[in-house]
């Protein structure tokens, strides 16, 4: 796969702020995390625009196309690139078109394709679902993997060190890659949630390592519906969250066979699906 | 408008749990926020899926139609009602059909509406921002409202006294309407802090109150783009977050002249843009 280079995305900025405290104000700028739009193209036709912190914007690409199932390894794609800037004009880097290799599908754009054209509205909630829902390549179930809780509790803070920006701005998301043995593989921040497992996953597309067998994505917030969806379709068994997870994480975690934990802070934390994968001695 | 009564949405569901606190396991239930995918038609054509709590879901159907720039007040809308379960099968109640009024034009679905074809890829950063951006029918530059900072510092718990799920799942997100005194005007909570928004702006859609001038819109956590541009769409002076703004939401307000506060912890607060709202003495 051909990339681009571009310019290194910029992360952060700042922006002059009247900061207000027990009714004393004071000016001065504040550093704060960079949102700008990333449209997505595939074979030049524009397929998403998704908020987020400029920076491995191929890897978002990869791994956005990856986790929507568009495709499933670095050899369905020929080229991942930021579109040049016209003569005159400044390249503002926010469009990024991937080229798909000959007999890889591209995605079908068509709005209705989702949804079953069926006049049972019972069904309708059925068919919601399915429109949301991905097929993994990578089925999680028989993953052997075991993790001790030892293993988990240090996990928030070996996420946190490897933020890079957080510090500075407090408004990144981030998503961890990390061995059983709790090493870290890959750690990217991005004001989008969604947005930092794509980039984690586009960098394993990239780097042929799918399917990401034996490992644990660690994430900074809650555990959604969406996440565990991500990581399934990566081939990632085990998901660790800071937060709350909602019902459906659970249920599709369930359904497919992956560890899910919540409330992963300090030494406690909740094991919601795949317990058995949890060594607890 | 008409609407549809249905059931009370759960908001909440139990799952089975293992809990872990310094290597001591407990089985027992775990309280969680229910996350469902909603299908949004407009004239029964499917136009958007998204994942919510349940409950409220006219309000955050209409709020997503006001906040996407498709309608403007309660009279574009003839009525608004989940579809009915078929004979036999039960009725998910995730599937929910707004019907426009005669003269509102419906959305256009094709996923090329927002992208300018242009050939100047210079552009197409510009063209990703507008793809993304609405216009507002409710200017807010000239909202001479204030809110003094011993109001705003005690708005997160008034938003957390008024969140009923959050207490026992940690999962949700909330988004209050406030006066500029301080009283609440309506507070919804969701999975999705963009649907807690939007469940806001319908209510005050269907209940003829756009736009929402002098009024507050506090939030449980970052201050994005969107949340911004929503605030703008429903008319809204002053967003204030319990946690860090983006750029690229700092700009927008500046833009639009809407006054946004960050960081809102204890008795301090960053004002970002619009600080002479905040009147400090």
């Amino acid at each position: 796969m051909r990339r681009s280079v571009g310019r290194v995305g910029r992360v952060t900025d700042r922006r002059p702020t009247v900061r207000i405290s027990d009714g004393v104000v004071d000016r001065r700028a504040d550093t704060l995390v960079v949102e700008e739009p990333l449209e997505v193209r595939v074979d030049g036709a524009p397929l998403a625009v998704t908020m987020r912190t400029p920076g491995h914007d191929v890897d978002l690409a990869v791994g956005f196309l990856c986790t929507e199932g568009v495709i499933g390894s670095t050899a369905d794609v020929v080229s991942a690139r930021h579109c040049a800037g016209a003569d005159g004009e400044p390249n503002t880097y926010n469009v990024l078109d991937v080229v798909l290799a000959e007999g890889t599908p591209a995605p079908d754009v068509d709005p209705t394709r989702n949804f079953y054209t069926t006049s049972s509205c019972g069904m309708c909630g059925k068919a919601s679902i399915d429109a949301v829902r991905t097929r993994s390549r990578h089925p999680v179930a028989d993953d052997p993997v075991r993790v001790g809780p030892d293993v988990l509790t240090v996990l928030p803070d070996r996420l946190r060190a490897a933020q890079q920006v957080f510090d500075r701005t407090g408004g990144l998301h981030a998503a961890g890659l990390f061995t059983a043995a709790g090493e870290p593989v890959c750690v990217r921040e991005d004001v989008g949630r969604h947005n930092a497992v794509d980039k984690v996953v586009g960098w394993a597309v990239r780097e042929g390592r799918l399917p990401l067998a034996g490992l644990v994505l660690m994430v900074s917030g809650r555990a959604s519906f969406e996440l565990v969806q991500k990581a399934s379709m990566a081939g990632i068994p085990v998901l660790a969250a800071v937060s709350a997870p909602s019902t459906l994480a659970v249920d599709l975690a369930a359904e497919v066979g992956m560890t899910l934990v919540g409330f992963l802070r300090g030494t406690r934390m909740n094991v919601y699906t795949g317990p058995a994968r949890v060594a607890t001695g």
